[in-house]
């Protein structure tokens, strides 16, 4: 029974509950912060996966009705790990099996993942938790390829007074995010990237989180140099524990917001049988 | 003071208002209707826009890394009118002006649009409203070809006792949702599909909503044979009245579960200078 | 009288050889038939194959240089199998084994073929020969569904006096080119389309064949509404014999012309470990 | 009986004149220079175009037929101006003007460019000529941001004894080539790039040229750091005299053998309204 339910069943107002509904909250006002990046050529991207590609295939005036209507449209080609995205389980395979035991050679025949895809993965309207590491550090952000630790976690709940558990989503601020306009520093190929390694990544699925994610192109600490050639969050996350990942988040404004606990929404594109969703995910709190 | 207070402060609770916050109410339990339909290859999809493509440039067993570990991703190619999405105001021009008298000959120059643009729409978190218009014409679903008329939105008002206003998100049943599984019914080419003409758009713009859906492919009343030469809803809303338009929802489930009111989420992808974005738009209510 | 004449008038045949150079005989006139199909978006396609798709990212205007150039670019999105266009070795796979007992799955693993590709197709300059069906058979067109037999090739080389052989590419014409313009038709999903089954592919397998060519989408006798479900000439050319297999081949001027035999030139791009290639092949003869 | 027999028939070779068939020359033994690239994942191209995408959508085991038979397929996403390609007139303008004084920006309407466009370009077949610049300059390659001169043009043509005119394709060899494998080298940002200049492409066009290539990007000289700031070279064959140009081509090979003419061969493929192609050209000489 949470503190909320407990207040209102001693003050015998139960049916109050009906009365106080989300739309009404809503109405009065909320303040939504847009944690996903925008999307556009050039923007920084792992070299692994398909570059973010717009045009319009027609302009107004390639054709134009008798009335003096015109239509323009677009074509994107992308991959679905560039810019602010979730990863599907299906998206990372250890010893050949993915989330569950499924084998992962099977599960891509067709060239689409019938188990494990994206689709799969239900919208999430959940509680948000922001972990701003560099505040609880007393740092403006974190060294690059710094691996953010379980006793740097446990530091941030503290100073937040925010406990992070079961079902939540728990975003892990680096400050790395202040390097979105610089490409190739944002990418951090030379200089490594901050992150969680093997430890907070345990810490995390022991913790039974819904879905984790990072201001950095991949949930995981890269040391300087090293590129992709471990990638133990992605491991404990999406293969041992079967928890979302979601990378490239914008959390600056968040941040600087102050708010640490949210209603977090990201509602993935229902692309059935891929291994993950370009996303625009949102932190909602009341005014 | 508004009900709900008010509410509070007779039954004595009043320090519950604190705490009754958005994130309470949603850890309580929330019910979250997919309006978003499955994208994948063969879907029902306007002929004017780039066909929805998906694959997997790698498979697990690709590359595998030393430790076993090993990853797939995808290649997506699309239109932005593909599937569930959401139409920018830059996505038609009238006359050679968008909306706002933007020339749109100017605002397309280097292939994007920095007026007009979906970037320029921010993530949606309002009151919705489902208009159910088979239930109110008491048929199971609006005939291929019929045009949704004010009467009839009236009509679906008074039924359904939800008047919609300044800042609503409109969604228009017609029942067309239930051809989803036959691609050439849905599309209609040859049938007509029905929906809202230009009198109930330049009603819908009267009450001044926020964004107007549809679970048609196009947001029209479309004649048998007659294609898309003209689309006034479209020219209505988005150009002369600066309202976005919501295509291809999944409304079927939420109409059946008697749910008329909810907090309607919508969070397009920031595609800079794109005309639309695919999305996956939510209506959540507590439980 | 020019310098080549002149080597043979002076030399008396023997070393003539080398200075009749090609390159002579074509600076005196050569005529070029184009055996390559438009590709166009709505062009009649295989739907089992990625559309043809074209649009210009950047038009004249979109960024014009200080002394007053612009240039205009083109993306394009496609299948290799579409529009006219060569089969690789690695196109198709019989009991899991590529030509030459190549294990199809082991080939493929890294998302290309490192054997059997594209890439391994070198560029032909070689003799080429138009077996007319329809001429020898006394028909304007091989009817739909019409199968071409193995006595419909041998009549059609006696009436043209044209043998084929080792190393020779032959195209094969039904006249089904004239339906190009009326894309269901072209495709004939339901009516079936013309061309060699298994015993015209076994005759052209055993006269060593370079490559064979139809004037069809697949290379093969398709009966009315069968579709794909058998492609006994791809199995027998591509992967029992290694034979590379040219379709949707432009046809018709070639035939009025009266031209049987021609050199025949077919540089396909080398797509390193793609399954095909759209191509331009030409047919060349002295005016 | 035309020209070439009745030469031969009066300088009594009678009988040579019917083996003396481009045909029979071809199956006498032609030695076949590719002058194309390889396409692959990372090349080196042009920041300005589209990357080279290559997926396998399908691979072998997706769909098995009952018979046993399985097929892969690709999709590919490419600039035209990418790897080894041909320019079409629509590419560039000049003051708001293709070649022949058409206006770019109606020509371009409709997405496509319905005159100047590749599709205009038929397949050539014709005498080429490389120029062989380190050869005639004493080098091994062009220094980086070498300016090819008119006097380097016309020391290579007396070295070698190869006069070009009215209807060559000239290929000129800077040498670059040999930088292929090292991406960063071969675009030369920093370096520049080696190539005509204004200069030498009034020469070309002087004398008539039907297309110009080089074993650049960029068929021009790019000083170092300055980027596609100028391309006269783009501007006076293009625009002013309506010559192809042919770039990223593979010219070491050709270099090597001492060949220097040719029968040059290039198919673009008819891509209609594209801006240019993607080929792979030919030298062709008997063996």
């Amino acid at each position: 029974m949470d503190t909320v339910t407990e207040a209102l069943v001693t003050s015998g107002v139960t049916e109050v509950t009906s009365s106080l509904s989300l739309l009404d909250l809503v109405q009065r006002g909320v303040r939504v912060f847009d944690l996903g990046r925008p999307f556009q050529k050039g923007m920084p991207q792992s070299p692994n996966h398909p570059v973010y590609t717009h045009t319009l295939p027609r302009r107004h005036g390639d054709m134009v009705r008798a009335d003096g209507g015109s239509a323009a449209n677009d074509l994107i080609v992308l991959g679905t790990h560039v810019g602010t995205h979730i990863d599907a389980l299906a998206h990372v395979s250890q010893d050949g099996k993915l989330h569950g035991g499924l084998d992962a050679m099977t599960e891509q025949v067709g060239g689409r993942f019938m188990s494990g895809g994206i689709h799969e993965v239900a919208p999430i309207v959940s509680r948000g938790v922001l972990l701003d590491i560099p505040a609880a550090l007393g740092v403006e952000a974190c060294a690059p390829a710094y691996e953010v630790t379980v006793a740097d976690l446990e530091k941030a709940i503290e100073a937040q007074k925010t406990p992070v558990g079961d079902g939540d989503v728990v975003l892990i601020r680096s400050g790395w995010g202040r390097r979105w306009q610089d490409r190739e520093a944002y990418i951090g190929a030379k200089s490594g990237v901050p992150g969680v390694g093997a430890a907070g990544a345990e810490w995390l699925a022991a913790r039974k989180v819904r879905a984790a994610g990072a201001d950095t192109i991949a949930f995981e600490h890269l040391p300087a140099g090293a590129g992709h050639a471990q990638l133990p969050a992605h491991r404990i996350l999406l293969v041992e524990h079967g928890i979302n990942i979601i990378e490239t988040l914008s959390l600056e404004e968040l941040a600087a917001s102050g708010v640490r606990e949210f209603v977090f929404v990201l509602s993935p594109l229902n692309l059935v049988g891929a291994t993950g969703s370009p996303v625009r995910p949102l932190a909602v709190v009341q005014r």
